[in-house]
């Protein structure tokens, strides 16, 4: 697999430098860490604080700014980042009205802001933390006890980001997360592994014919392979896999998330679009904003996720909130 | 090449049926055409139109908004739109102000384009037009007389767009569109092919530990193959290359644009950026705004360009001006 990096043990280094230097008015980075924290903190408002293992990019240091994220700790590729620099994230960003932690479900990540929640605590700041869970795939996979946290992690960064900017309490800020995490549902496919720098070869093998469905961000096994079959069939699949966990009826109002893994052109997320269009139609169920990019990506790997959140009046209205970070941006009239 | 598509001959259909579900505040698409115009076309303003071949995506639709472009013709894929659509295109969107039509260099496409100017005149719309002729890699490629027009482009769709935004007339647009091509210079490079969907094979192979250096966006023949080496020196030859065509000084200001061609990952592109800062930092050239991501992708290829664009004051305004597209937004005051 071909890189464009020079040393691999530099790569993540050098990434976090490429966007400070990319993106000067919105982020900076905390001296001495792998901690990216938002230009114009607010003075008064809950921070709001995620992270996780590189390698998801832009997930989670493209999403800091107003009505987003207040920092992201970026740990090594794959890997969740160290209490200590959760610890550096939470104290840079909290402004006396607590720290929000939002937390993809995967043991190392859960365990590691745990120990950065409690260490905050310790010296006084307030602090709450969600876990994500969305993927629907597969319990108890590789990483993970329960469901792993995939793409709609950015829809909670969205929601809860600008539940913060309007000035919401912190118990509030993390019941509309909670909010979300229990509306949202995620399931992915792969047609391709992708490759740690480190390691130089790829995570697993596909035949030249053949897909993973319910694989997870970092190449987890999924449910099944499965001979490659049309964008419309791979679609109808992962929806149904998605409505038998969180039933759908007539009147619903969702938001639709297209995520791209990486190499997937945005021309095939278009046309697995129009299909998820289709069949929420087909049920009567309206589409109130949908996103189609790469928001949550694996290295290169090929291949999607689909998300599916429903909303209600307050997360339409959050959702649409003027949200300004460098890899998602919604000009709202709040 | 595992594709995410129904039937090759539907997937331009499908996407642009996925992207106007996607977007329905933003896009409609014209009955019976493959051209998608802007919804809150504006009474009173020059329109801005581009299109080209498919599979560049979210090039040229996905920059259909306000201070963006008003309509854009999608052609099959790597295949120039036919004059009639783009007639069909400079008609829905011209308010008595008349047309921009923003061309890359591509033979087919000149003709066309030049073509429908001529249909759109003889129906009394004042039509203008200019051709982004931004790779400095090499001169009459395929499908080429003269330089090709590749990513620099979008930041012509910005800048012309904002221009038109601020309700300045055709020759002061044009004039500006113009400015913006005189002042950029782009060169790419690629570690792996594309495969056409109706092809079913790759346009064209590269080892394992190989690179081509000025490849185009469709996979046309660069300047040379080479061995992959770091990032650093990769990105040193693309930044001589396009130093030596249009040479910068110390207290200039630039754009920067790091496009990624499809494959190549987020987390790649930022290494790239970071020695692009640092070259510019060396020569004293100041950076006012830079662009990193997938802006003029080639379906799935993995590779990059650089783009520079030499800024004045008023070229510095337009770009920092609110662009609100699907693709590209830009939080502004104006």
């Amino acid at each position: 697999m071909k890189k464009l990096i020079n040393k691999p043990e530099n790569a993540l280094d050098e990434m976090l430098e490429g966007m400070t230097k990319a993106y000067p008015t919105y982020l900076r980075r905390l001296d001495q860490t792998d901690v990216l924290v938002r230009q114009d903190l607010s003075a008064d408002k809950v921070g709001v604080v995620s992270g996780g293992g590189s390698g998801h990019e832009p997930a989670h240091c493209g999403y800091i700014g107003k009505g987003m994220l207040d920092a992201a700790v970026a740990g090594a590729i794959f890997t969740s980042p160290t209490p200590d620099q959760i610890y550096e994230a939470i104290k840079a960003v909290d402004r006396g009205k607590g720290v929000l932690l939002v937390i993809k479900n995967y043991s190392g990540d859960v365990m590691n802001f745990d120990m950065a929640k409690e260490m905050a605590e310790m010296e006084g700041i307030q602090v709450a933390s969600v876990v994500v869970n969305d993927d629907v795939a597969v319990e108890n996979s590789t990483f993970t006890a329960g469901r792993r946290g995939i793409a709609g992690t950015v829809l909670v960064h969205k929601i809860a980001g600008a539940a913060a900017e309007r000035g919401w309490d912190l118990d509030k800020v993390k019941e509309t997360a909670e909010k979300v995490i229990a509306n949202e549902r995620s399931m992915g496919m792969a047609l391709s592994p992708c490759t740690v720098p480190a390691a130089g070869k790829p995570n697993f093998s596909l035949a030249e014919d053949e897909i993973e469905i319910g694989i997870g961000i970092h190449g987890e096994p999924g449910t099944h392979r499965e001979k490659l079959v049309s964008a419309d069939a791979i679609t109808q699949e992962l929806f149904d896999r998605i409505l038998a966990d969180y039933p759908l009826k007539s009147g619903d109002e969702v938001a639709v998330m297209v995520n791209g893994l990486a190499s997937t052109p945005l021309m095939e997320l278009y046309i697995i679009n129009k299909k998820v269009h289709e069949l929420l139609e087909g049920l009567g169920v309206t589409v109130h904003q949908t996103f189609v990019g790469e928001y949550m990506t694996a290295l290169e790997m090929a291949g999607m996720s689909i998300t599916i959140l429903k909303l209600d009046s307050d997360l339409k209205m959050l959702l649409d909130d003027t949200a300004d970070t460098p890899a998602l941006k919604v000009i709202g009239t709040k």
